[in-house]
């Protein structure tokens, strides 16, 4: 593939539904190409692993069980000054792998996009984006690009990250799969309050069983939010008895 | 207390949180006074239980508690023809209550208001309230009172009443505590999903503990709706070990 050197190009691993959600949202910032083993980008350029590898911004948005496989083969093509930049839904065990696997002369940011396919459905405006630079200065210019595209970005550790998330995330699923399992919810006696909730349910009703133990199983800080939640809550309803 | 016998009067018994709230409303169209043994209206005619009995419309903003004493002392002096209503948030029990102690010639409806001094900050448009007639014809007049208001006026029966709100009030007040013994809630790396959590709970999070227990305790389809989505949780959290 020939392309002018000049012109930054950014490679898209892993099309399914969020790096559709974000190929969609870059392409009209930088130039985009897209790697995918069985997902077809019918308006993007498609270019196998190593091309993709050679791009100056490789966004991986491959599920966390196939991350090490796939940072193992682009390893050896990745530039010198490239950078890489993951969205898993945990940044501990990303970033390790990142650090532990890329060679010493790519750039590394961890990243985690707090929106999805639903959430963001009208537009990247106002969401959120927790940002964790790990190597090189490269990150300051990439940020600049996702404030441009209306996005807010919030500078963290992995570990401060995985911290809030085990809050964030882990409760937010933990109650909507809960929910879910009761049934058809009522829609007609509701309450505002009632009404946030299942809205909240429904925006992580349709993520996939992979990401759904990715954030359950994956963050070494969830189990232990999970708990004192199931405990508070058992302990109400005994309190009630 | 001497008033022209042609106008209807509406008296709401119980000025706490909610009869505070709804005799703001109501004073816009229909006169309103109000009797409570402790909390004083300022700009309201105050008045006793027996001058609020005699009323043609009786609001009950009692607590559940204090239902039963209060419809005893009432019941004497209620005129033929007169309405009475309660708001608790439960209504198979208050029903059985209005129709065991209130005299034949009184009309009842059992009524839930699904807004509160929090969800109804910014007034009542849109808001619904939960509507079971029990005895009498003067509801429809009552109800068409409610529509100009903005409410939405939703018919239902007193058990069919507290099976739904089993799910929409027992499962919002059971997350929402639980989640406030987790102590401070993150507010930077959030989600969308995640802050709807936030704000149902936050929306519950202000109500009185006697709200509280009548909601997770009065309510008789309450436990088991409970213990089904406790089990649901503990089994996916089981699950992710």
């Amino acid at each position: 593939m020939f392309h002018h050197p000049e012109i930054p190009r950014l490679a898209v691993i892993g099309f399914g539904a969020f790096g559709q959600l974000i190929a969609r949202h870059l392409r009209h910032h930088i130039p985009v190409c897209v790697c995918d083993p069985v997902m077809r980008a019918n308006d993007l350029p498609q270019v196998d692993l190593e091309d993709a590898a050679r791009c100056h911004i490789v966004v991986l948005a491959v599920p966390l069980s196939r991350m090490e496989d796939v940072l193992h083969q682009i390893a050896p093509h990745l530039s010198p000054g490239a950078m890489v930049v993951d969205v898993a839904s945990v940044k501990i065990r990303p970033a390790q792998m990142m650090q532990n696997i890329l060679p010493g002369h790519v750039q590394i940011v961890a990243s985690h996009p707090l929106f999805g396919p639903e959430s963001a459905r009208d537009g990247l405006d106002g969401h959120r984006i927790a940002w964790c630079p790990l190597r090189g200065s490269g990150h300051r210019r990439a940020a600049a690009l996702l404030r441009r595209m209306g996005l807010r970005v919030l500078r963290t550790t992995p570990d401060q990250h995985d911290r809030e998330m085990a809050v964030v995330q882990g409760l937010t699923h933990l109650v909507a799969r809960g929910i879910s399992q009761l049934g058809p919810m009522p829609d007609r006696l509701t309450t505002a309050s009632f009404r946030h909730l299942v809205q909240a349910a429904g925006m992580v009703g349709a993520d996939s069983p992979e990401l759904l133990r990715t954030i359950l199983r994956e963050n070494p800080h969830a189990a232990p939010v999970r708990e004192r939640f199931l405990d508070a809550a058992a302990q109400i309803a005994e309190d009630l008895r």
